[in-house]
């Protein structure tokens, strides 16, 4: 052998024996990075806790699957086990109605007022001189139509809302206490000697409940809950056909064998082009536009009655989902049984993995690229824009009443993490990635920072519950770096790298399992420590008993509150439908 | 195709179906009792708990991993901590010691003791006139000798007892409440705002308390756990290296080639069949006696401080242990590697499994029919028995005082789900085994309920904490038996009989997971609405003041009790040393 080709050889050792050592480095770095920032958060919410002033969700604790016997009311039977057994912290209750009807009046009111508003405000516009509108009606008494239209509904309204017999208790219930302490008692002692009964949790936020959909019973949450498991995974399987579908339109001859009556048109350059250049990617895009709101449909059917509890529950599942159709979908190229198959053999993952992912690197460098015209997108909000404009036109010139929107969690998080798994996953095989997803997370950086600050209204706070998840995402993408490095350096015939690598995912779930261990029960729960603190600081305070007295009706339905026609003397700023201040 | 074999088709496929209904049927049987067993216990468990007397551990929390700054005792740590956070239901503290040097004193202490008593039966039985004991040694000053040693050693003892400040105080303390509701506040609401400080868990029983091991800090046990995990897999895989050597022993060309210089001594008919037939058995017999003390061991170390809680460990890592060097060693027979390598491959599982599961049918059935004798010498107790002789012999008459055995849980439950294991996965393809497994429960019912009532005397109590393992068995043994018969009807080509299965091991997973959440919280905490009203019961009973001056000390190492010289009244059934009572 030349003594060139030695050196050649010994040099690639030498670089792939660095290559293993960037991988520790790297992983050690991270876990690092991981622990200091689970700190941090952490000891945030804990200060957050600390400082914050009196809020309902921390004295109140949400009842589910609550047994009734025959005749007995709902609202009763709770009376009667929390004074029988938290006597001294039990403070009120406000047992949850089914409002599925009233919610539908209280809607068609709101939509025929939001007209007759848009109408008088052209009216008057028109100083005074009615003229048709669009040509087409415009007549004086539609004003009358819809006002008379509206008093109806209102009248029906007011009818349900003072009817309690019409509407049926749901056997759930919000519980408040007179401390933290007692709340979190009932949270965290389980209250019945049937564990599927009297099943209590955290109450949220009481402008976080999520009203329409209450489901209840312990056995209805439990086969939800597997109904949506079976019904994600096979969204996940439906849109992989579908992308293989979409991906076939690219080809044109393919396009012609399933659709032959449409090859006369086809042979129009501009059509072919559009068919086969952007007709698949906006089918993709509008197709995968609805995947978050079906995961948030889906979160809610499982039983979570918060919008932040959905939103985090949607994240989880909207990650599984951009993961399998994203990264692996494209890696592992193929049908769905294909894909299954490398995953039901687990000993050639790695060297399956190592072969394949290399190859889809300048596909993934693209793929980040063009994210950066989306996150751009962000900046400018085009879709909501157009939105707004199409809204304008259609609607006979509605005067915009919608508020600033709230950011998009459960579809933005997914997204970003998506970016960190590519990073690490090309750390080993592809670092040319790696400078533009840094370009793409400091653009998102700056533009997120501006959009939370300057555009979104943040409408909960979960106190930095969201970060778990960012965490396990991490430590899932480290774990896919190390498997895809042990199989690299099998297939580069370096046993021995390939096999000193091993202990490193074992160490890095270790690691999380530590984490896990140390952080995760202070975003699950607050401490004896902190709760009696808190209490103890505002138990001698005056505005506490005004705290209380608003307490008692925190967690009423929004739907049952009085609706109050607003004053006339502003009908141009003032909504006309409102609810009563609490 | 002549008729006779097409009707013979027919039947054997009809044979088939009827085997797959008998799957479907079993499984339906089998979850049904399960189901009514755990109800069932789940109640008793409760109606132990509301018909006990006050118990020490009801009202007693163990605090672990107490954070102490320097200068200040863990007592003093202990009290403000709980001064401060449940002042209303604090009753009082014991902090652990370590009392290693002590206790080793107190057992020379108490072999002295033995011995003297020995001696003096000895010196009495022989009509006061002094013989040389085995013509050795029987000198009169023997006596004086031994008691001379044994004062010394109790003062030694009463020092060390006195001298607080020679031990070390262990940062884990017994927290003593006023009600059962105390109690469980402290033990189910996290304590301090680093959930890796303050961990508080159920007191065992006084009595059950494990004293000599008691590990203490987070990270201390937390690695523990992961390094007994590794260990017992470890143990698994040298043992079934140990059985791959000992049965080559079985082959007499085999064992020459290994020990060439015996061959001699093997060309002797009785040594060949002596090392050939028993010699394997014999070794294997007295490997696995040894197996369940370093399970045990294991589970010690791995920070369980009751007896209760190391042997409920044992027994699990027993389980997976018989499982796997009993069942899956003897199907899988081959190399540990060949094993490991069938579960890599998962798609084979189910027809590599209806391969030799059958297989192994007769030897299967052999084993159960040696095992009648094992469980009838349960019986007898002969291993009891040749020990108690071999005692007597070894140690000069010493006198028996040895109390009565504590069944031995973890070595006997394991084996006995082993056979229910065997009945499942035998049913379709062997069912010539049922009877005789059958058998072998009727035995083992009829043997262990004796030797329960009038052998052995309990040492602890769980109150039916065992039963979930038997349920969780079970349910593993079912999805065995399903996974074979999905691998047989393949084999068979019935792939509809086969696809028709899946759902079952999904469904008996499911079946699984609803009695965990309907039942395992009973046993893992009670609710309150037992702890209160079992509260209110007891709150105004007169007896309850003298329990809780007694509680105050339940909890005091033994070893730091004051040594107490019985009176001299009767020395042959009195024992010299006892501990005072509480």
């Amino acid at each position: 052998m030349p003594a060139s080709v030695l050196i050649t050889c010994g040099n690639v050792v030498g670089r792939l024996w660095l290559h293993f050592s960037a991988v520790y480095i790297i992983t050690g770095i991270t876990c690092y990075l991981l622990y200091h920032e689970y700190k941090y958060i952490s000891c945030k919410r804990l200060e957050y806790f600390m400082t914050s002033k009196p809020l309902p969700q921390h004295f109140t604790v949400l009842v589910r699957a609550i047994p009734v016997s025959d005749g007995v009311a709902v609202s009763d039977a709770v009376d009667k086990f929390f004074r029988e057994y938290h006597s001294s912290t039990y403070l009120s209750h406000t047992v949850v109605h089914q409002t599925g009807k009233l919610r539908r009046l209280l809607n068609d009111a709101e939509n025929i007022c939001t007209k007759l508003t848009n109408l008088k405000y052209v009216h008057r516009s028109s100083q005074d001189a009615p003229r048709k509108f669009l040509g087409l009606f415009g007549r004086n008494d539609v004003l009358g139509k819809y006002q008379k239209r509206l008093e109806d509904v209102e009248e029906n309204v007011r009818l349900e809302q003072s009817d309690a017999t019409r509407r049926q208790e749901i056997p759930a219930a919000f519980v408040s206490f007179r401390s933290r302490y007692g709340a979190a008692n009932a949270i965290y002692i389980r209250q019945s000697d049937n564990p599927t009964e009297w099943q209590t949790e955290h109450a949220p936020d009481p402008h976080d409940v999520y009203w329409p959909f209450f489901s209840t019973s312990f056995m209805e949450r439990w086969i939800a809950k597997f109904v949506v498991f079976v019904a994600s995974v096979l969204l996940i399987l439906v849109f992989l056909l579908v992308v293989a579908f979409v991906q076939g339109l690219t080809y044109l001859e393919q396009v012609e064998k399933w659709l032959p009556f449409l090859r006369k048109i086809l042979e129009i350059a501009v059509v072919s082009q559009l068919v086969t250049g952007y007709l698949p990617s906006v089918i993709l895009h509008v197709l995968s536009s609805y995947v978050p709101s079906i995961m948030k449909l889906f979160s809610t059917m499982q039983g979570f009655i918060s919008v932040s509890g959905i939103e985090r529950s949607a994240c989880n599942k909207m990650l599984r989902f951009t993961i399998w159709t994203v990264f692996f979908a494209n890696v592992l190229t193929g049908s769905v049984l294909v894909q299954v198959e490398i995953f039901l053999n687990p000993k050639e993952i790695p060297s399956k993995l190592a072969v394949l992912v290399p190859a889809q690197a300048s596909f993934f460098i693209a793929y980040v690229v063009t994210s950066w015209t989306s996150i751009t997108s962000e900046l400018t909000q085009t879709a909501a824009l157009f939105c707004h404009l199409w809204g304008k036109c259609a609607k006979c010139c509605r005067r915009d009443t919608s508020e600033a929107p709230s950011m998009p969690y459960h579809s933005e998080i997914p997204r970003i993490l998506l970016f960190g798994l590519l990073g690490f996953t090309y750390f080993i095989v592809a670092p040319l990635i790696l400078p533009f997803v840094l370009v793409y997370f400091c653009l998102g950086y700056f533009i997120f920072r501006n959009q939370l600050f300057n555009v979104y209204a943040p409408k909960y706070d979960t106190g930095g519950k969201f970060w778990p998840i960012v965490h396990n995402t991490t430590i899932f993408s480290l774990v896919v770096l190390h498997i895809i490095a042990i199989g690299v350096f099998g297939l580069k015939k370096l046993p021995l790298a390939s096999s000193l690598l091993l202990p490193l995912p074992v160490l890095t779930l270790l690691f999380n399992e530590f984490c896990r261990n140390r952080f995760v029960p202070i975003f699950e729960a607050y401490s004896t420590e902190s709760l009696i603190k808190k209490d103890r600081e505002e138990q001698s305070k005056p505005e506490m008993l005004e705290f209380f007295s608003n307490l008692v009706t925190a967690y009423r339905d929004p739907a049952l509150k009085p609706i109050r026609r607003a004053s006339n003397s502003d009908e141009r700023t003032a909504p006309l439908l409102a609810s009563s201040p609490i």
